[in-house]
């Protein structure tokens, strides 16, 4: 069991069947020493890729993802959300619907931070239904970067996100998987 | 001439009288080697200060806060931006003009991450009005919090937010004050 999954079975709490809370380590207050040993972990799974730039999305992504820059020594670029429709012609965008505030947000990302000759690992907190991570591969897709992997700190296993990315062929990484929860009980995936 | 001040020479785009766009390097693009420098620059002028929390707000204050906080080795809380009216009582909140988007948010912290036992030191990107900056005041003081030093990354000197912070007596440490900019020229304050 690594660091991620100790804390969130000492600190995580079950809200109902499909809310983890974590906001007392990860995404309000932050551990950041945890975070660092995040990073390391990353780092020594994605070992064998060579990558020039972080990729998240605003705002529960950035803390994260600085610390993984910090350690992967590389620029970050994270997404803003923009409830306009008017968006100017120097932004990629995509379309990424939140079932956590039942709303349509466009994602953005300045042309000029991304391009082909860019190998992207993209890094965020929650991986469930996969909208967010979606619309940031779209983007990246849009600007024919190269997305060498993709790391998340915890992945619903029981909602369909994670299977969809697997199965496209990108390589992901999750720290924890949860495999089911309960206000009982955690299992993460083996 | 400190290393933000040299970038903000170099990348910094003056759009009109007000708004300068860092957004290369700061707070869309970032670059995490100068926010190494910038938080190496924060922890030599607040030597003298004892912290275990960094604070900050919100998007783009945290990836130079999650750096900063790095450094000085304590846990990060930010405040969210909250634009329901109805919030419930385990948040402090204080209320925030944004002269940016011309909207009143809400800012709000979980009661359980911030106590009288907290000595703090507040990170933010901008200072202008400081509307932010007095938001996060309000809520240490709700808490009952010791604000120990206030670390921004660029000031605007022509703007009263950096005045009316220091009249208060709070320790501000600005790392580029400008004096005054426009397409021409910018000038920092010695």
């Amino acid at each position: 069991m690594n660091c991620l999954e100790k804390r969130i079975l000492k600190n995580g709490i079950v809200k109902n069947a499909n809310v983890l809370k974590v906001d007392s380590f990860l995404n309000h207050q932050i551990d950041i020493k945890l975070l660092q040993e995040m990073a390391l972990e990353w780092q020594y799974r994605f070992k064998d890729i060579e990558i020039n730039k972080i990729l998240t999305i605003e705002s529960s992504g950035i803390a994260i993802s600085a610390i993984v820059a910090s350690v992967f020594n590389v620029p970050l670029v994270y997404a803003k959300k923009e409830k306009s429709q008017t968006i100017e012609d120097d932004f990629y965008k995509a379309s990424v619907f939140s079932f956590t505030h039942n709303v349509e947000n466009n994602i953005i990302v300045k042309r000029d931070y991304l391009s082909e000759d860019d190998n992207i690992l993209i890094i965020d907190d929650f991986l469930a239904n996969g909208c967010a991570l979606e619309g940031l591969i779209e983007i990246c897709n849009q600007a024919n970067a190269n997305i060498k992997g993709i790391g998340i700190a915890i992945e619903k296993g029981f909602q369909d996100g994670g299977r969809k990315i697997r199965n496209i062929g990108y390589r992901l990484e999750s720290l924890a998987i949860i495999e089911k929860m309960s206000d009982k009980e955690i299992i993460f995936r083996k």
